[in-house]
């Protein structure tokens, strides 16, 4: 950590930080520049309050050199990590697709959709059980009985499943029916809910926030690996920019950065980022050609009787028809689709 | 709702959009422009999934013509409502104070500020217990201790005094210590927490997301007032841009706004906008010449030796000299700080 | 269009709408629905002051039903548009990949490059004379010295030239040295250069603004061909967002709605997108992936030492490497790169 | 500036990067903390090429110390730049009203506006003979004939006038007939143009780009000031973000921001921000509250019929009763409007 001192710093403000830091149990190193003081803190600062710097009279600046991410980190496994469940690896040489609908409607809906989605080449199920909707009004999701569905299509189909789980209280039950839990968007930064989920024994989807840097996604993955919880696996699925011709701007950087910074896998949803089935191919192939691990994709048979995102599920011919460009994508860029 | 058809939709699609129409109970008009055909729908369409009619062949998009909210919309209490806690009744003439330090760190703190704030004129003492903090790192506030710490300044002190919770199974217990329970920023869309709010008997503020529209605000606390509780005062607290020179944007355009189309308080937080202590005066006298009805202002009487958000807090001085100036601004506007 | 009325609109109000539509030569239908009045008008409005309804009393939203845009519209060339420059096309099967140092430094870093990035297949060489830089203090250009570089590399390679043209004086001089002009970020709506430009007999490249939207990258599209030259190129160089990981956003969504809604070629800079040559390589991928028709990459043989956006260019070994890469994503998405 | 090495960077890469701080005449100091090498450079680096460092290998980060702009500093003139013209003086005491038409429309239009927003109180009358529209089918505007009105204005009522220059071949016809010049949001970044409007005896307002940092629109005055103009007025007029409710979002801590890190005076246009005749109040009562030295109002007497911009114009009426609230708040923040 560097902290830059205003120019009419005096010698009695260079003094309280030196203490301050010191205090901290690190070590400092003054260097005085033509025009401004700068002192350099040597040691692990992180969490050691870089606020309580930045407020001390005469200090201008305080630049962390540090990430402020340990156990996410890429230096943690330089080798990247491979979440694997059932016979399925995400993070390894396959790129994962995952596809299913927004939200689970009826044991025939899942299952139609799974079989289709399966048979395309999907390896995991999606589907909500519980869906956060912006509006009271809207559906709210079948809640428990939806998990029972997605059990039940499980057994038929063999497949792996994923859900999202929104209250922290549900996460045992919800635990108990699928392979993999979700965190959507919205709860990113919702602390206990990423806490309790960091003391299961079962994979974790965490969902970008829509307006959450690259850094705050790795920082959300770090409290729940911090509390034991390490099969951790990234999903960027757009941002919140001023661009309204789709529903989110796909961050699609974000592959590359987030494989340079941490070992996790990185997946991306094309859906949500769209909006519109029309932008979904384009979207989930340029997620692959940038070095995505995994593709999590809304399908449905039967979109416009959807209760849910219909307009952004594609329809079960247009996922048999993408996968196999998708797995063109995967090929080109040393990857493979089953 | 009004649904624009593709230019090249033809009756097969027209047709079916209008099965859909009147299979919801609702009646449909159509007028033929010369590019375009267009669909009216009358009837009460909020929650009937505007969604399914964007996913049908034909169509190109679909306009709301009705706001989606109903308890919090305006006119549903065209008057305004005012918020009363204790002696202290927020949404009306009076332009209410809430100040206090981001975390309760211990009981000479909270008090040794809770005096000092009072003295200046603030009426309710904010201060949280628990913390969102982005890093798992950092400080994550007292817990029920500082509750406990809170209550007792309350007692020695006669303030009303408001905290935030976070987690949905602390909902009984926080509202047991405190007068008014805050929802965070970064828990504006956890659904399951809001629902839980709008079965208690306390005012709630709830604060705008990072990257909230004006609009999801306003359908967060629908969510909370269709279970009942009416008691919302609305929250803007800046919002993510591209600008870095301030922590968030205060979006102060959001005030008249929300006054135009809600009923209900809007207050400022200028501190958590500003991240800057020498910033929050100009943004707190902005806020209350917008027409905001409050403002909540973190203060602390040691900033550099704060445990969360120094930078932004201003001294107990710098608060004492800020009230005079916002008491001229809220007479100019024709309101009262007492 | 769609005039949305107040609720408590009276029949005055609807009566002065219905009286300025005539006037502005148009027809009206109206409509009146439970709770609103809605009035469509008949005609093509592009042009007639969507504004003025929006002005009239009553009146609470006005709905534009047809797109802004004609020349650049889909509609009026649906089978895409191929701008044709020397032997190369853009906008057909082929992805043409330009590439370059961000600016011309001298004869000898010009050819060097130049050499290399054809000998990895580049059709086009990218440079820049003028400079726009943020600060006035930064390197701004070698002007018209820098031209008369391009003009001999381009002689002695063979290579097409394309460079950036910033002040309207320079349109003609420009346009006498290279092959393709550019419009920079900035410059995207400097509208009378849009117009100079409109009257040149060379292909236009349009930078998209950092935060114009696509509709708005389209309408400057339509200012150029308007005044008659229709050889215009869309680039999509990254959106400014709150993300700070990378230099820009690179909105990858925008090629398949640009390839919707318009019929002209659309190319990505993963350069100014990523900041960091790093990424360069996986935006590059995800854009040609995403259907893009070419690319424009800042290349230079000696990053350390250029004199602008060298932490962006790839070194000449990097982009050879690339190249296969492209080559190989191109053909999964069935395009080719030669 | 300090250069933040790579964990693994070796003694070659900490060389070059010493070596080439030498080479431009500046001096390094080299800090080895126990996971990075940091080298602090010494000597005035604006303009230096901090990009050059930042491509060297083994670098992973240039942390500017120093400002990048040096006349437009605070710390050039810390009392704070006054600019007089005619008899009004912008950035002193007196927080100054420029009001007028979004277009010059006819004489009588003009006319009739001046006389009223002149009888209210404001000192400035601002009006456009050139409109930067985003649809070539929008209106351009009078061009030259406006500008002959606003000269017959002018001397019928004896205010001074500002007007927009977009076409830097304009700007000597531009200068001759009006008081002040205003560059528009489009065209902050419009270099060619600045510097022009540099070497011009007539002060500019600026405004600041939708999506323009502060420190971006300081770097813009900055090109003006370099070549001799040094009276420059910076301008917030609302900056583009995700929320659609106002047209944009007023940044009104770009106020105390600006006026802390530059001497210039500075102004708001609430009206562009606002999008909405209704917020325009709201807005600018902030924008004097948050310690703005002006306003840029666009009032209309007939806004339904206006040209441009009707929505966001308030009426003659409604100018004439915001007045005297603007002069309660100038009151009680410790300034005058006469």
């Amino acid at each position: 950590m560097i902290i830059v001192m205003e120019q009419n710093a005096d010698e009695k403000n260079v003094g309280r930080v030196i203490e301050s830091i010191e205090a901290h149990g690190l070590k400092s190193h003054i260097y005085r520049g033509t025009e401004r003081t700068v002192i350099g803190v040597i040691g692990d600062t992180v969490g050691t309050g870089v606020n309580g710097f930045r407020s001390m009279p005469g200090v201008e600046n305080v630049v962390p050199i540090l990430k402020p991410f340990k156990i996410a980190s890429r230096k943690y496994m330089p080798e990247g990590s491979v979440v694997k469940v059932g016979n399925v690896e995400i993070g390894g040489n396959e790129v994962v697709v995952m596809a299913g609908p927004c939200a689970i409607e009826s044991d025939e809906q899942l299952l139609t959709i799974a079989k289709s989605v399966k048979n395309s080449g999907a390896k995991i199920l999606r589907g909500s059980a519980f869906k956060p909707r912006t509006s009271p009004y809207e559906f709210q999701g079948l809640g428990e009985e939806g998990l029972k569905i997605m059990r039940k299509v499980k057994k038929e189909t063999g497949m792996i499943v994923e859900t999202e789980v929104m209250d922290i209280r549900d996460v045992p039950m919800v635990a108990d029916y699928v392979d993999i839990l979700r965190v959507g968007a919205r709860n990113m930064q919702n602390f206990d809910l990423l806490k309790e989920l960091g003391k299961i024994d079962k994979p974790v989807i965490i969902k970008r926030g829509m307006s959450a840097t690259i850094r705050e996604l790795m920082l959300a993955a770090e409290y729940i690996m911090k509390e034991g919880n390490h099969r951790v696996i990234l999903c960027e699925r757009g941002i919140r920019t001023f661009e309204t011709a789709t529903r989110s701007t796909l961050d699609v950087g974000a592959v590359p950065v987030l494989k340079q910074e941490t070992h996790l896998p990185v997946i991306i949803d094309p859906s949500h980022a769209a909006g519109n089935r029309q932008f979904v191919g384009s979207l989930a192939k340029a997620g692959v050609a940038a070095g995505a691990d995994g593709l999590l994709i809304e399908v449905h048979h039967q979109p416009e009787k959807a209760l849910c995102d219909g307009p952004q599920s594609v329809t079960t011919e247009m996922f048999s028809e993408l996968m196999p460009q998708l797995r063109a994508v995967a090929a080109a860029v040393g990857r493979v689709i089953e």
